[in-house]
């Protein structure tokens, strides 16, 4: 495996977790009094925790994770925490499992928050492979289909589902073992916060209280009629797209001319689910990008069609407008990730300096001795300070290594050596081993508090990586050979990220030379201005900082429009309506709301490839002509 | 103004008025309880119960509800009972009104029961005449847009503006007249209940106690909201008919070949808002009526098309399937129509005997001195009838005897001697008199129970069916002119009951000669099946009864197709979950949504039919392709 490789889309968890950990913190003091409630259960042994059910139950939930992750890969890359949904699901499913096995007077074990803790963790681990894997990003880069869209002639690589499952297993599995060491460390010497596993843990421990457990019955009821609804929403939808710019997804609702520049609503459960978890400010951020560039920048550009770029390129071509699109959003996103990347970086070196004057840690540092390659030995120990970072900050800065080693490996190695491939696999290496490690101390903090034993817990992590070493290649196949437009724009599943990724390698391999004239100049102000924003925010404080937006959120829409900003600005308005109207309610059900919209819509998405598959062909096409065109196609139908 | 002519239309009302009527009954108990609220109330004097700011808002109300009244004439003919929409709008104007001028500190007069009733009765008299007029029936069956559908040569009129507001000022003024000696007989001496007018009063009643005043601000409150809502869904629908079959009235929401006969939700807030005021029997009476014909009938006799009928007849034309959709349904209508007529009359006759028993009546009865034409004397005793039979069962026949007298004044005319108009007009002399005469007597019994005076009852019933007689045509014309396929098959506004109305009097003309094949054996089954499903409705008992269809009902969509019986079984379901969830809330809510839901979208056709007859024209045409169908559309828009 001499190949090197990495991934990115997590726009949203990184920036939504760091938005999200003050709220998570309070929780913390809550912990100790919920702590009281079980004090009289007995805690089950490591091998008791492990149950044949909690790991059926982990398989099936990580098959619905794994397609709604990647069907949020394909279509924008902006995956919003997914913990709540599996914490929910799990729950319901091992409840009804139970009932179900009490009823038929079978034997019945009662269901402990440990191996609702088991569950989570395996699902966690499952379907982060989903999105660590790089299916929308780097490892869709390496593909023809990409290439062309790039019109790069250099070298691709045909990928096999055999290939992706090796190449998953080793760097995941390097992800985990690496930081194993660690757990004492970071989890009981520190005591790092770990917002995300502690807001998990306090979920499942509210489960298992008898007042929690009536609130998540209603959630689950709640989830489940959304689940219903956003379900059969995307069966009807389905019906009417007998053809390309067919349906709801091609809804005009604000105007043709709105929807040329790809303003429109689409209909999408998901993404109105997105937005009701997604912090306003992301929510505002990816409409404004997309005013900025749809509605400002790209028809300014346009207007000097013949004189910035030749007038003969096709619309795709990245000489042409499309590379502004991409250039100036790969500017802005490496321009946010490098600010953070410098900020956390400090904060972690500043935070282990403190700690290290106390403690000699050097002797547990990872040893880097699972591969000769360059990019095997750097990456544990960026691991490590990724998952300390994580602990502190909860910004988990997985992509943005990525996005430094593709650079990196990818100049190493230049054009001639295969330059393009070693860069993107280089990312995915760095991506998966930096995130599966902040992952598994994530999911041993939740763990430590719900009194789940370190190793049950790492194995379910295993189990759960395992599974979606398997899981998530098998889900990218089927949607790979179901949908023939995956990766191209203005499809249904445009891959965003892929494109990105792609460009960004050869940026790295060929330098600047290829850009569009002005293409640099713009890109070196979008990148100033992503760094400044960010500063802006730091620098004002809290108060004001939260109405500043953020500049990876604003990137997305750059590249593919922002119809997807349309449906999460509806999910934020439905949500602060709901907060207006009953603010307790909102607060109980939201989550659940929202999870039942992404997941009904997102399973969906496993009947719609399965009939693609199959050759069967919706009987209607939803169309939407201007009046003028309207004529003449009932003309050309008349006669 | 030697014309004579006649309406139809009220299914809906009269059935609906029936259906009601028990439950109306218990509230008569409530009335006496509610007196002594207002006890210490000085009842206000005539003239003073006839203020400015009342008839000013009736004019308002009543331009409202007649292009409500009009737009239903003009789809379906179905027309659910308004009276509560036009009590709370009025309630709701006048309360804003005082409000106002309280604050601005001028002279400010209470809001009185009285002038509530002055207001009600203004408007619902002047909207009566919008469906009274015969705008979807007998006047429109008149013109020539409909002789071409019936493909018949004989007379049409070439309506004007002035020849229609004459003639109704003739014919409604007459009927009003013909009844005001009856009023001390018929309300205080007979005591008779006037169902309707009973539960008006009630209601008018209710808005001014306090805790009633309570409920009906809430109730306009969310009447406001749904208005707003359905008027910018008809907005926001508008963008999307550039063409025909374009927009949501065209979607195929239940696949195409459902869509091909007629089977499809067309998203029409007027009529789901209908389907929430009629009874659930009439909602699934519609249903089971579009399924009977449209999902059985036509396919079947579509299959002998060649044998039973010619195969080279268009679609539109009365001697192919056209001629078995209106005919069978003119006989199902005519069944029904006769059953009740004599249900009724028997019951009058023997409720007259009785009263007769003890009183001496015959001084008073009408004497017909108006006029020397025929009709012109017939009517007002047949207007006493129906006052009579009304008073007692809540069912008006005004649309009963205007068949009647299609039939007979169009026989007895004959083809040669203009048979057609004599026919239609005598229908419009014959429903103007008798529902005028009608409706008077229910608003007095209205005005007797809120203590309003007689005198300023009969002036308002007066300056309301002037006013009706004014914009009611106005308002037709402005359909008339805006939408020039009005009474096209298919088209936005088929306007079902004017072909239906001029095929009943060529049928009376011309005889059963012009029916294709086995046409009039199937009529005669269905006038039979209507007589006798009325009959077992009657026998089974209440307890029964009310689970069997009405053969009015289910007539309609034999000939327009299911469409809005989806909508209005939507609006049923929509108040059935709703009474399932909280039944006190949409019992006191679900009035005030569903008045919300038509007069929005009923509003909102003012400024439609402003746009088209200003020629601006919708943007964008959302069309309905089948696959096949799209594919080829978009080989010709690609080349």
């Amino acid at each position: 495996m001499g190949k090197n490789e990495r991934e990115e889309n997590g726009v949203d968890p990184e920036n939504h977790n760091q938005e999200e950990g003050e709220k998570k913190k309070q929780l913390k003091e809550e912990e100790l009094s919920v702590e009281r409630i079980f004090e009289n259960q007995e805690v089950p042994s490591w091998r008791k925790q492990l149950t044949v059910r909690a790991f059926a139950v982990s398989f099936a939930l990580s098959i619905l994770f794994s397609i709604i992750v990647m069907k949020l890969n394909l279509t924008t890359g902006i995956i919003p925490s997914l913990n709540v949904s599996a914490g929910l699901l799990g729950f319901f499913f091992v409840k009804t499992w139970t009932k179900l096995l009490h009823k038929s007077g079978l034997l019945r074990q009662p269901f402990t928050r440990q191996e609702n803790t088991v569950i989570q963790t395996c699902v966690v681990a499952s379907s982060g492979i989903a999105y660590s894997g790089g299916f929308g990003s780097y490892l869709f880069a390496m593909t023809e289909r990409i290439a062309k869209q790039s019109t790069d002639t250099l070298d691709v690589k045909k990928l096999s589902l055999g290939w992706i499952i090796g190449f998953l297993f080793i760097v995941s599995f390097l992800g985990l073992f690496s930081v194993v060491p660690l757990r004492k460390i970071m989890i009981i010497d520190f005591k790092l916060t770990y917002p995300s596993g502690t807001a998990t843990a306090h979920l499942i421990n509210s489960f298992h209280t008898p007042q929690g457990a009536k609130l998540a019955k209603k959630q689950v009821r709640e989830l489940g009629k959304i689940f219903t609804f956003s379900f059969l929403w995307g069966f009807f939808q389905w019906f009417y797209t007998a053809g390309d710019n067919c349906g709801f997804t091609s809804f005009p609702s604000l105007g043709l001319k709105a929807f040329d520049n790809r303003f429109y609503f689409d209909f999408s459960a998901t993404y109105v689910g997105v937005g009701m978890i997604c912090p306003y400010i992301i929510n505002i951020s990816v409409l404004l990008g997309g005013i900025v560039s749809w509605g400002l920048m790209w028809p300014l550009i346009e207007d000097r069609q013949g004189d910035w770029y030749r007038a003969d390129l096709g619309s795709g071509s990245l000489s042409g407008i499309q590379g502004y699109r991409v250039f100036i959003a790969i500017a802005m996103i490496l321009g946010d990730g490098l600010y953070n990347f410098l900020k956390v970086l400090s904060r972690t070196l500043l935070g282990l300096f403190h700690q290290l004057r106390y403690k000699d840690l050097s002797s547990e540092l990872p040893v880097a001795d699972h591969s000769s390659d360059v990019i095997y030995i750097f990456a544990p120990t960026l691991a490590f300070c990724n998952a300390y970072g994580c602990g502190l900050t909860d910004w988990s800065l997985a992509s943005t290594y990525g996005k430094l080693a593709i650079f990196i490996i990818g100049a190493w190695a230049g054009a001639a050596h295969g330059g393009v491939l070693a860069g993107l696999a280089a990312c995915g290496v760095m991506m998966n081993i930096v995130s599966t490690a902040s992952d598994l101390m994530q999911d041993f903090k939740t763990g430590y508090l719900t009194l789940a034993s370190p190793r049950s817990m790492f194995v379910s992590q295993i189990i759960g990586t395992a599974m979606g070493c398997v899981i998530s290649p098998c889900v990218f196949w089927l949607f790979y050979k179901a949908f023939d437009d995956l990766g191209q724009p203005k499809s249904q599943y445009p891959a965003p990220y892929a494109v990105v990724y792609r460009n960004m390698v050869l940026l790295g391999v060929k330098g600047f030379s290829s850009l569009p004239k002005n293409c640099l100049i713009l890109c070196y102000v979008f990148f100033g201005a992503a760094i400044l924003i960010n500063l802006t925010k730091d620098l004002v404080g809290k108060k004001w900082g939260r109405f500043i937006p953020l500049p990876m959120a604003m990137a997305i829409p750059f590249y593919i429009g922002s119809y997807f900003a349309i449906d999460m600005c509806l999910g934020s308005l439905i949500l602060f309506v709901w907060e207006k109207i009953n603010k307790a309610k909102a607060d109980a059900l939201a989550p659940a709301v929202a999870s039942g919209l992404i997941c009904g819509d997102g399973i969906w998405t496993l009947p719609a490839s399965i009939l693609a598959l199959a050759g069967v062909k919706p009987p209607i096409c939803m169309k939407f002509l201007s009046r003028g065109n309207n004529a003449k196609v009932d003309a050309f139908l008349g006669s």
